[in-house]
């Protein structure tokens, strides 16, 4: 077996192998079995010695991979050819004992959400920063003028820190929904009714051991079978999915405000980074890049997950099956991306004064909104709309409209709360309250 | 402006259109402004009046649909000439003070969550009885033998009670995602500051503004603004693709059991239902097979949404447009999809005699799972797999197995064990305990 | 019935209703039925009038839609209905004739991809306006010098024309795709064997009624019966989403040439036009950011139309229910985008000053791979490269690199070529080359 | 580096490795800039010794695929470590010429369409057993009757011909789609001007070099160059997933036919293969099963490549990026898919009993139509109509029917007509034409 994936056409994957590569969820696997073994054993179902089996004891060394990878295609899962392996290698006196009363689907399921379980913590962990460093920036810049962007087109003021306070809130609501799945352990023998389990050790007990097996894993106890039931599957994949869009949404920003036309944003990369193939000159963004393709895949993936609920009969056929990589694969995307947001963050510089000349670009026009409102309750909306019309027209507005409602008797008591709402520097709205709002919630969220 | 989509390619339509139909958003685009105005004068910023209008006194007789679809052509969204009807429309003292402090994304966004809102309620109705009836399966059916079939092959014995309690299972958890949606308001301003608004107002005040707007709506207030943070719209997507796939497996299990070949199922249509246009004698289980169709077309739709997280800027240059049809398709077929199983599940009839039937069709071969285990304990794993194989091997498991365990003197005491865990009718494993599980979850979930 | 779509959700649907919309639709239905009776009287099957009849003979009036949409729920397609109503209507002698050896789904295909071809024509004509107006812009501006960009920076020199030349590329390769596309008539009978016909004309006569219906209705004939064979629908959906893609491009381009700080591009609108709800100053490139929009829609819609392809059985259970919308959808956003994109490229203007300045944004650094390779045949790879890193590191690399490669004797002969092909105006590349590809192209699609 | 996919999670994966694994996808790169350095040898611009320089002597021995996979994380891909490392071994007199005019994007996108090339060939090959099989199989069973489905009910008689006829077609025609592609070599240079080679060699020569370097590579010309232009890549997602839908129609079939109550099909697979974990009498189609599983996949993974087409700039910040791994993801699963059809197809057994078996399910409704088409010349439809209703009602049909009409003076006529109609074994309408017509297809595809 040649490997068929090794980071080549995924630049950023160095980090998630050993997390979510096929190494681990074989290791996971293992896990799952032993810990079957020893929750048979508290219920007096396996030998003492079970309770506090390991994998290694289990494995009795390294397993060959590529070997079970080879053999599961007869099988059409890996389990079967893993199972095999163990019964050869495991203490002689567990041999008999080994999976009782599961299936394959039961290793399956239990570790591919093991593995989940394990990327959420370290995608957690990684979060840790970029929240941090996203509130950093929020607050820092929260007086920082800029002009926002509305339909690709300049808009009206706003502060570079509540841009940070958005993305921040992006971050912060995705992690809360990876913090609230369910990640439960499977175990439902054959066809779901633990039938096997419940013949050699009664109702009870039976369900006990379904217990201490997800106890011993640290995964969670659902009453019911989910063989069939996919919704954990879904629910997570689309969890990912969403934390893919908001740390997506950090690098196309940065990748955008770092246009030399925009120059608001740039990202400091190491020496050696960045360059091209052909172009000397060349510092290409390449995190936030990444990070835009790694969401731009996201929700193939997770389409794949929310359609393999359509699960035929008590175990299904292929619906199953065809979880399991675009699964995998959104933990390795979001783990990247989690790393990818990291460096992204924390290289990220902002260019204030860029900023601040680009809300001039349109000769003040950025500030129709506020000027006419400035206006209404003195002289109507319709006449405050006129007047800034007019101002508009001439290229320059607010001089123009300052003109204009000065020489207007009926307008002129507005002068000065035009020039108060268009002065660049103050507060700009609720710009600070909002700010306050998402550190509050990054705090609070530790 | 002819109809594009009057339901006839969607035949669940009907009901749905009321609630999530083109009328029902321009009336929440409606509710939305009035509500702004109503909270606007809460505050002191527009006329007393304003505290009660209704949506009928600002429209003052019914809109014409079809002319503001038509004129948001030129502006992109359709809350620009609705504005522009309104200003026509509304009473005088109200003209200057319509949409103070808003953009059209705002109310759009606020209506289509409105509607959201309105459409959750009539699904959660809705799936009430759904989950009664499911319930009433469960329970009427839990001692009900039947075979289980895992990968398209009939595996074990389960019963037919927990086959409908895994279904009851996955609606619940479906509608648990559902209510624990947070659907927010959206008020932001034109570029997310809330500047107009604060400048008219001052900060607190321009607060307690977006509270009473949200309030006055029952949408959630959200301390942030969410113009390109679109988690909210996105997870609405994926909890309604989720509740289309457990509410797609009822068809998806109904068409399937209803085939003549297993005639486990059936649907009970009324007379003229279910017909073909060829054949006299079909009776097609046809809200089986739109629950099927309804589900296959959610997580494209899903995916779209998971998409539009990839927004850019202030407010986006077409994510955000990209997002409303997706939407309201996903609402529409989830109501049609409660609709369609509640009709499935009412109609729903079990054939106990055929269940019990195919538990035959094996020659017993069904049971060789248990009937091992039953060995494993006397005779160990490797014998009793080969005492079962000899057996499976002559077409008629049960019988050859108890010759050959009664012939075997270290085997011999385990022939009542295997009649016992073979005998059809018995409890299956932990299917009662699985089932009052499920039964719990519905009752507390009322 | 109320109408679910009516166009307030899309802005850009008005002109695709009546070509799609449901009325369509049903239309089709009924010129597919007609076109059954025509070709069943050519056989001598149906009364010598059928061989004229007219879809008004057939209807007697105009159907009432949303009485035929709200009864296809109890029949799960629309046929059904529709057919009950022409029996009803038709003349007396073709009443026991409608549909024979017919199936709702022959009629249904048939319809949708008689709806299909009728779009395609006017998608084709649509086009030709796009592809003459990018053909004129490549052209008028080929020689108009601009920075191209790469992970978004700029990076080398490029020019006005050669960017439209792709943008040309791309439509007219993706109408190819359209064009290229068989679009068959359906008539396979109730099971797709057509009995029916054969038992009552035998088969060669059965065969002459299926060409003859395909025939009259000016679809393709397929030598088999697609009812399960979907590629048609699954290459249909594709192709519309590449032509999306395509299209979407202009809007990208568009809306991201006309922001402030580029500045490249813009787009004419009509007075009234591209206005916000909030911002006086605003001119949204409204047409363009709907491309967007649209494209952004089809590849989930076209995900359901792949998948529908596993249908099961021999008419299938739910998966070809599951096309009809998202193929109507796909439909009506290629005609969306085909008028959006005729609007676009007539509108769009393009800024050749602008463009000419940015090539200055970087202190000429755009130009060190070009000046790096006019060394390397002097003075070799390496001692070019550090030669341009050098300069690079000034800000301002042509003085810097030219007073370097001057001061330097066995650099000094590359003087000139690096003044030549760093001077802006001239030839870049393959630039005309390329554009006269694209042009070519164009005028021999016609 | 950890491999992170060596096939553990895709049972069927062994045989597609090593034409699309990491492995093969960095001899491709290095395949493309060995093309490359030829042709331009071919023009003068390279040493003569470049002429036929092979991979193997510009690597110089093995190349480390982790580690050129970990170094591509600072330049966002992975051709700009590969470069450094074939500046490092490469022949001393080919360093300097080395990835002359080329782009990083020029070398991967040729390696990937290299990749697809090499692909599809075996794709091909494989498919024509597939195809040869299908034919058989057809022509085997062309008189076998069977009972059709539709909507998941009994339908009327068909053919087992005619079922594999219609599988046929649907291989057929994706393999046309395969076939028709044109796979475009890419070479435009840094930003598709393709200026360091015009600059260096003069337009003609540059072209000339273009020419042959896709040449060389056995790979299309373009007129254009499609950094940005994506139809390529779109449209091979597409007819990847068409043909992935048509072979998971084979595995869809299988399965279910398998089921114990259908008993139609069968896969007789190898000794130990097929088995359970859990169940000793299992025989799992699990060829069948991973076909379903591998089509299940390909809709999110092309829509993944179809958005991709909104690519923006001259060369895009990410969505190129997002291709990658989708478009190796779904060039597997196609190889892997032809491989489990061949499986499947050869191991296909046939259960002409059960299948006439199951015509008798209904008490022979399943001819109702044909025979009510039988009397309708007679009596008309509306009294054929009854007399079927009446004798369907008796629940079976044919003798109450026939019964019926012999005592109606009016209808005895159609009696032997409608024996002959009903008739179990005879020529089954079209059939016989269809089943002709794909193998005729077949024939003439070779």
């Amino acid at each position: 077996v040649t490997a068929l994936d090794a980071g080549l056409l995924d630049p950023a994957t160095t980090d998630a192998a050993d997390l979510v590569g096929d190494a681990a969820v074989l290791a996971a696997m293992v896990d799952a079995e032993a810990a079957l073994l020893a929750a048979l054993a508290e219920e007096g179902a396996a030998p003492e010695s079970a309770k506090d089996i390991t994998a290694d004891r289990l494995t009795d060394g390294p397993l060959d991979l590529a070997a079970i990878a080879a053999a599961s295609r007869g099988s059409g899962n890996p389990v079967i050819p893993l199972l095999a392996e163990l019964r050869r290698r495991s203490p002689a006196e567990l041999r008999d004992v080994l999976h009782t009363g599961a299936t394959s689907q039961d290793v399956l399921d239990t570790a591919l959400l093991l593995v989940a379980d394990r990327a959420r913590q370290r995608i957690r962990d990684g979060l840790a920063l970029v929240i941090d460093r996203l509130a950093e920036l929020a607050d820092t810049y929260r007086h920082t003028p800029a002009v926002a962007r509305t339909l690709a087109q300049q808009a009206a003021p706003t502060t570079a820190g509540l841009r940070f306070a958005v993305l921040l809130d992006g971050v912060l609501r995705a992690r809360t929904g990876i913090d609230e799945l369910e990640l439960p352990a499977q175990l439902g023998g054959s066809v779901g009714t633990l039938a096997v389990l419940a013949d050699l050790l009664g109702p009870e007990r039976a369900v006990a051991v379904r217990e201490a097996y997800a106890r011993r894993l640290g995964l969670a106890t659902r009453p019911t079978v989910w063989h069939v039931e996919r919704s954990a599957i879904a629910g997570l994949g689309a969890a990912l999915a969403v934390l893919l869009g908001a740390l997506g949404r950090i690098g196309l920003e940065t990748a955008q405000g770092s246009r030399e036309e925009l120059g608001e944003l740039s990202i400091d990369l190491p020496a050696g980074e960045g360059g091209s193939s052909a172009m000397p000159q060349k510092r290409n963004p390449v995190p936030a890049v990444l990070l835009v393709a790694a969401a731009r895949r996201a929700p193939g993936l997770a389409s794949t997950l929310l359609g393999a609920q359509l699960a035929l009969d008590d175990r299904p056929p292929g619906d199953w099956h065809s979880e399991w990589q675009p699964l995998r694969e959104l933990l390795r995307l979001a783990l990247e991306a989690t790393a990818l947001a990291q460096t992204t963050a924390v290289a990220l510089t902002v260019d204030a004064q860029r900023m601040r000349e680009h809300l001039a670009d349109t000769g003040g026009a950025v500030h129709a909104e506020r000027a006419q409102w400035a206006l209404v309750p003195v002289v109507g909306r319709a006449r405050a709309a006129e007047l800034v019309r007019d101002a508009l027209a001439t290229g320059d507005l607010l001089p123009a409209l300052l003109r204009a409602v000065e020489a207007d008797p009926r307008a002129a008591a507005a002068a000065d709360r035009i020039r108060a709402v268009t002065a660049v520097g103050g507060p700009v709205g609720l710009s600070d309250t909002l700010i306050d709002a998402a550190l509050d919630a990054a705090r609070s969220s530790r």
